[in-house]
């Protein structure tokens, strides 16, 4: 299914809207939402800081992802790098479902009842999973030669079912807040509405640029080369 | 990207799935909300029967993806069931949007500003594109062989992409409708609530199974064999 154009110019692309969409949550969350804050009276605050950590978190996954794809660096340093990004994409990750949970019961939310808390967990649990097997069989102490080689494409398959699972929890995500925030009143087609769908859609492009930057051709291999980690 | 598995076990979980699904929406409907109409005193039963299309217009999608798969035919008569299958599922999926719009208009409710919305239209109007650009260069009247050629992996690439768009628009529909019913008084860890949540995740299982049937090794090729149609 690979196609034959090159990954570079695709990847600018997932960078350029990767930009643009943390921008946009940005906008978002200081001048609709009254900014970010850990502790604070106005729970809300909390609640922006988990969203923001939350597209971080996926935009650090684009990034390790990609670094599979058109780093070109020794074969070593480049798996160490992936799992390094992946380990700070998880954390981020975990802080951000922390932060939900820390919101819901400062202000007395009900907990999981959602199908956007539900994936949530599951991205998380997914990712958790992957990170630990990615780690015991390529890096320490590192499976046998078969195992490797029979696992990298379920490996490769895993992540990108996982990272469509992240795009797709985070698009519920925009849906459900702004759904809560219109039934309290928030126009429906004003300009935080907009806003929000046109971030929304913005993440979707740029998981599209991901998807097609993994799928195109990497830069020129020679013995530092490209390699599927 | 392929993998070494046969594509039969798969597509047999994706059918399964497609089936548990189609009977989940339709206990949904039916225990739930009241059953399914096309006019009605109470406009719900309207939006259910768009519910039910929509779910129908996904499952035939999956069925004429899977048919370029795995039937063993004649060329011409695989890409004319692939044609033909893409074509109901597209109409079905015009009747779901007008049912939509049939509901919004005859309930005083807003159209066209929520996520969902924006991306069902979006969704409806590339799988258009689509099917035009592929009547016209792979059935009638054919384009040259190098833009046939040129054009097929970007063709299933592009049908793929809006397969998962169009699983994550659904998923999306699920989330917002269960939101809109929990802020009328539907119990937020209720029957209902599992049994929507669940079939949201049903769907998306049944997406990650068409993915696996079309990434594996077809049935056994021979004159009447596989092609990517």
């Amino acid at each position: 299914m690979a196609i034959g154009m090159k990954a570079m110019p695709f990847s600018f692309v997932a960078h350029f809207l990767a930009v643009v969409g943390a921008i946009l949550v940005l906008i978002w969350c200081i001048s609709f939402r009254g900014g970010l804050a850990w502790e604070a009276p106005n729970k809300n605050l909390i609640f922006n800081s988990y969203h923001y950590r939350i597209v971080i978190a996926i935009f650090q996954l684009r990034t390790r992802i990609l670094t599979s794809v058109y780093l070109v660096l020794r074969k070593k340093l480049k798996k160490l790098i992936h799992l390094v990004l992946h380990a700070i994409a998880l954390i981020l990750g975990i802080i951000g479902i922390y932060t939900a949970f820390k919101f819901h019961n400062e202000s007395n939310i009900a907990n999981l009842y959602s199908l956007h808390s539900w994936l949530g967990i599951g991205v998380i649990i997914l990712y958790g999973i992957q990170w630990i097997y990615g780690f015991l069989i390529f890096f320490y102490p590192g499976g046998a030669t078969t195992i490797r080689s029979q696992s990298l494409p379920w490996h490769v398959l895993f992540g990108l079912f996982v990272y469509i699972l992240a795009v797709g929890t985070a698009t519920l995500g925009y849906l459900e807040k702004l759904t809560f925030l219109q039934n309290s009143g928030v126009a429906k087609y004003g300009s935080e509405a907009f806003l929000v769908n046109f971030t929304a859609i913005v993440t979707i492009l740029f998981g599209v640029f991901v998807f097609l930057t993994i799928l195109s051709q990497p830069p020129q291999e020679d013995e530092y080369g490209y390699s599927a980690i």
